[in-house]
């Protein structure tokens, strides 16, 4: 039923290597795709909210999202299966945006013991020991073998921020390749056609062309919340922003 | 008969991530396979020089090039039927080089509406919009009930530069991480035994090992053009080069 | 009976994508995996180190490395046949390790003609010229056409480190995303509770988490070597270590 597995991190390079070995060595037949592996590390929020942009792009898919800071201590190792997905995660609310949004169906807690299918069990990467062994079970079908049912999972919010008056604070959720700042401030709460920003004028267009090259710009971009840009240029590095921040905008 | 979907971008990770999702859940047959997506944002001619190095290593493949500083604007969708494969790019050349190289059958331009296949239409992420379904109906074979045949695309020149007596004005289209300087100076047009670059006498030879550890060396490398190293060290880091740069070399 | 190629490499990105273009061409029904591009360039102990912690992790597989200082020298190109893998790689000692735990069956060097199935022979790119279509052949199990067996390969020492008296000198071999400082020293060989590093005292301890946010640890880490860390911090960045150095520790 399922047979796509993607992979969210904030790994870099090498270790999502590794999980593909085990997910591979145990169901051959799955088809590994990676989302993002350069979350910032760490940062769950980030992670919960690139997933929750992306799953439901895939069809048939287990998603399997690691940021993990709590890794090697109490916190559950979960599998969510959803209306249409299954999410493998940390129990640190990095998957509940999505997997609220499907339709939570059955919430499971996996049990550590799945680690006897990789035959390795550190303090440090479940990633390998235990959220592949129970990706590749999932696709093969039988990933309740190892998991027993539970009531309920950390939540998260995505989406909070503060509009009082005409001062919006939120957050920066983002910051991509081309220095777009990516905030969690949905294009709903938008009632604007201008932002001020440092006491610059940023004025809310369309698309990029519709200020010249070099201009800052704010759009709704393709995760459906406020983007701050510069045409051409690189926002992030000129106001020296970075994921993670709140930033404060004015409305006049 | 098409089965790879190869994709060349400057998007960095995660928006590939999602154009795989909408590529799987339209073609589950097709294979996905990254050429690269740390093309300098923006810069379409080492896009095109980056895809015309590897394209032909392919084979039965569509071939989705993005690098798109148009996006939003009036620019086409371009669908391109060569000999061997069909390219998937905005018009501003980034395919051309590639598609006349291997010859150009038919020139299409893809309509908008290819988006209600993804279900969102943004301004700003034609990739997963537009582009990646495409290159998933193209592996389908229905691509062209989205299409209307043109008469013609943007061209692009990657092989322009100046010889003048002694004097040699290249591009720099590639930097690889070992800091190697890759210029777009074909290996036909060179005729020489050793070049001066900024006063420095470099020798054209071979291999690296034809010069001692940490000297200069030129040679004509995998690209087939000029390659500009150091041995064991980073060309481009010790002399300051960036891609896109125009350099001058004497040849004396 | 091969299915899966990885590959592990210095390239970057780009280069990799070439690769796969030849492998998929030529064995369409290989699925190639990326382990790690990203090795510190021409760091060949970091490639053997690396590929020697993700082989086993695999089943069926081919693995190629290519961390290669010596490409366009007269350095072989070997295909070893282990008792569970085919590794392919210049012999340099990259494969060595992993290929020596996995037991050695036969070493055959690659002939260079095998160039002929991609068309290209260049000098400073056998990741595409002959490494990529030795794997391709691996898979259809033909590899050996184009092979010569031969009595031996470069060996390499993945943990030589010195303990003196109370002090231990040991190597970095790989600095990961959060800064984890990982070394080659084996867990064999620690019979301590806690180490002096710089005149800091560092506890050993089973998990991130047995210290305060913020605060330096040491443990067994997924390598099972030692590995020095700050909880939810970046131990690399903040002591300036490089991967590659050796580092000095005392145990009192």
């Amino acid at each position: 039923m399922y047979e796509v597995v993607t992979l969210l991190t904030d790994f870099g390079d090498f270790y999502p290597g590794v999980m593909k070995g085990v997910i591979l060595s145990i169901a051959p037949e799955a088809k590994v795709v990676d989302i993002c592996h350069s979350v910032e590390p760490q940062n769950v929020l980030q992670g919960a909210f690139l997933l929750y942009n992306s799953y439901r792009f895939f069809k048939n898919a287990v998603h399997v999202a690691v940021v993990d800071p709590g890794v090697g201590t109490e916190r559950k190792a979960l599998a969510v299966k959803t209306k249409n997905y299954v999410f493998i995660a940390p129990d640190n609310g990095i998957a509940y945006p999505s997997a609220y949004e499907d339709g939570i169906k059955n919430i499971y807690e996996i049990d550590l013991s799945i680690s006897e299918l990789v035959g390795e069990l550190s303090t440090t990467f479940h990633g390998r020991d235990i959220f592949a062994p129970a990706a590749a079970l999932a696709v093969k079908g039988n990933l309740w073998d190892y998991c027993e049912e539970i009531g309920d999972m950390e939540k998260l919010e995505l989406f909070d921020y503060e509009i009082q008056g005409n001062t919006i604070r939120c957050k920066v959720v983002f910051v991509d390749r081309f220095g777009n700042v990516v905030t969690n401030l949905r294009a709903r709460d938008i009632n604007a056609k201008r932002f001020y920003f440092k006491g610059i004028e940023i004025p809310l267009v369309k698309t990029y062309s519709n200020v010249e090259i070099g201009e800052p710009l704010a759009l709704i971009g393709s995760f459906e919340t406020l983007e701050l840009s510069i045409r051409n240029g690189n926002f992030a590095e000129v106001f020296d922003i970075k994921s993670g921040e709140e930033i404060e905008l004015e409305v006049l």
